[in-house]
């Protein structure tokens, strides 16, 4: 089981649901869990959290879902699939398709951090739980998994660099962990993908830097497990550098609207997911 | 009357003069009129704000103009007239004129925020109280007015979308609305627009998204009305596509420097006004 | 001597490394100096700052070198020496060479901020401290210099505005500082740079505004005074045009890769160099 959960195609407006949110700084903790745990806090909403350096920022915790605290620590979000690696393609690269720039922006492994809780759904976003949040803050069943990888993706990407020419596809794979739905189930998943991807994915897991035929390699395949080489059709982030189409495939989205913008036909996804969000929480 | 007041042409040392600024962490609102009216705070400087969902941050407030109580939620400047629609183009598009982007950046229909209340008028600008204030924060002659469009500007622009070919000129612009002058006056406002398009606008309106011939969306026109449909010289910030001279007028100042950089001949505007930043209030 | 400090290559973990960092939120004052001599503060870590008209922010205090009291104020870190003055290029240009935008971003003199200060090591950086902090917070045989450049380094660069074309080189360059080197010394600094530099520079300075033969002003060069034109091997930041073998020296670190990527021949500086961050320590 893995500590990721996915609330893939997010409607647009989920955040703001979320009951009444409320200020929160008298309950500062290091991540959702330690705040839940600490003080007792159950309502989801904006929580004060601290690094171990002491940095404070606020983030959304969800703490009913699945036995709650979920901390928010990023989003990844397509702002302009016509854009290749252009600006906004933060989980990627803003510097157009590279091959001298191999890792793009980096920013699966780096402590860079932008965007904010508000406009998660709107843009891409990364907060200091990225790096911050440690297997210390993990419940049990989950901290076996996470302790091989250091603890979260900031060290798992530092371990399997999201880079071009890296290695090939299927062997030189991240690891794919059976996920645990809280919404959906493997076949909704797969459906929101290309027509053309589903006999390649195979449903209930989460994969992580899923490398293609041409050797570009991605970051998070949300929901599924690759079985083939066209990983950029239901992939998300990556390098700098996709040899196929150049540049078509540079960006967030990668190769998401291959056959045309949500026409879910050939290689392209649903339009839903093609305009949704990817939230990403640490517990 | 319209809520939003518009210190077009703001001197760049505008903000650091303005008095003894003090940090105010207690006397915290949701808008800067909240702040005046449950604590008293009567001078002008930074104070904290929240939103609804408990974010907290900073921005200038104007405790004495016609009444104080006004809230600086943006600002819009052209950091480069030559860079068509590149980085720094926030209020239209940072990845060049693009038709099949015909929204661009989004911004002014989105959450996404950015720049830095001291540098508001060195950059663009856009902080939580853009989308968050809304009628309940406003005097009783402003609200019947704001209303009709959702209580800010973030729900106007999400009524009358900012796009390229969303629809024709005059016909198919947004509201114009009656303004009262702190400074200067109908006259004044115009003389700082090109000389060209005097006698194709109205002073004493603030207008917004105004399009142009070619079907070019604008965002706010300030200080006037449009009478046509070269509203690109007198108009800011955008959609993502604008055909005339491709890309010449793809910026958060649009085509303001048409006939030569700060000339204030044929199409261009005064070297002031080019170089100036426009900050919106609420209140 | 000077005030500031430059830890160039700076391994990247450094900030992570510097002790038990806490939150001290209570402690809060103009600079770090302040923050250590009023509330008598000796440990290395982050502290809350803030300016002058209340900005609150985090930065790391040193609070222990050569007696303590150093406010981290920026950082310029090249992403990619591939891409030339695009994004991430912060302290030149993002927006390619050109001589139309001859200061480019123009943030060695404006109050814009970025980054973070976890970030600072793997991203560019700069924080209200940048432009806030005083002479007024220096110690007494530091202030004496600054006073004549108007107490930090955005009025030091207001007068000398970093901008293409606006001098020859050697002839118009700005000021060269003596510096005491905390770490290292003249030769070790020197030897980071390329081979074919090393006649033209003059160790144990700090030099401001240094201009090369084709009129392209850089920001700062670190440890050694020019005495040649060449200075786009040794300086880094700059104006928005670098003429000679546009665009390859258009970037944070300039001409730093320009016989190959960290080969240190020729007019290459060597890998540890071009993958380090310079951090800016005011006090």
């Amino acid at each position: 089981f893995w500590s990721v959960v996915f609330l893939c195609v997010a409607p647009k407006v989920s955040l703001s649901r979320l009951g009444e949110l409320r200020n929160r700084a008298k309950f500062i903790g290091r991540s959702c869990k330690e705040v839940k745990d600490r003080y007792g806090q159950a309502e989801d909403g904006l929580y004060y959290l601290t690094t171990s350096t002491g940095v404070v920022y606020q983030t959304f915790c969800d703490m009913t879902t699945a036995g709650g605290g979920w901390t928010l620590v990023a989003s990844v979000h397509e702002d302009n699939i016509y854009g290749k690696c252009m600006n906004g393609d933060r989980w990627t690269s803003q510097q157009g398709n590279n091959a001298n720039w191999p890792q793009g922006e980096g920013n699966w492994a780096n402590r860079k951090t932008f965007g904010t809780v508000e406009a998660a759904t709107d843009d891409d976003f990364k907060n200091p739980g990225y790096y911050d949040i440690d297997a210390e803050d993990m419940s049990v069943w989950h901290r076996r998994f996470l302790h091989l990888y250091g603890g979260n993706l900031y060290y798992l990407f530092h371990r399997y660099p999201v880079e071009y020419n890296v290695g090939k596809h299927l062997s030189d794979n991240g690891p794919s962990i059976p996920i645990v739905y809280d919404l959906g189930d493997k076949e909704s998943t797969k459906m929101f993908y290309s027509p053309n991807t589903k006999g390649e994915t195979e449903g209930g897991f989460i994969s992580f830097r899923a490398i293609n035929h041409e050797r570009a390699a991605t970051a998070i395949c949300s929901g599924v497990k690759p079985k083939g080489g066209n990983v950029e059709h239901y992939c998300i982030g990556g390098g700098g550098f996709f040899p196929e189409g150049n540049p078509l495939q540079c960006g967030d989205f990668t190769g998401f609207a291959w056959s045309g913008y949500g026409t879910h036909i050939g290689f392209s996804v649903s339009k839903q997911m093609l305009e949704s969000a990817v939230l990403l929480f640490y517990r």
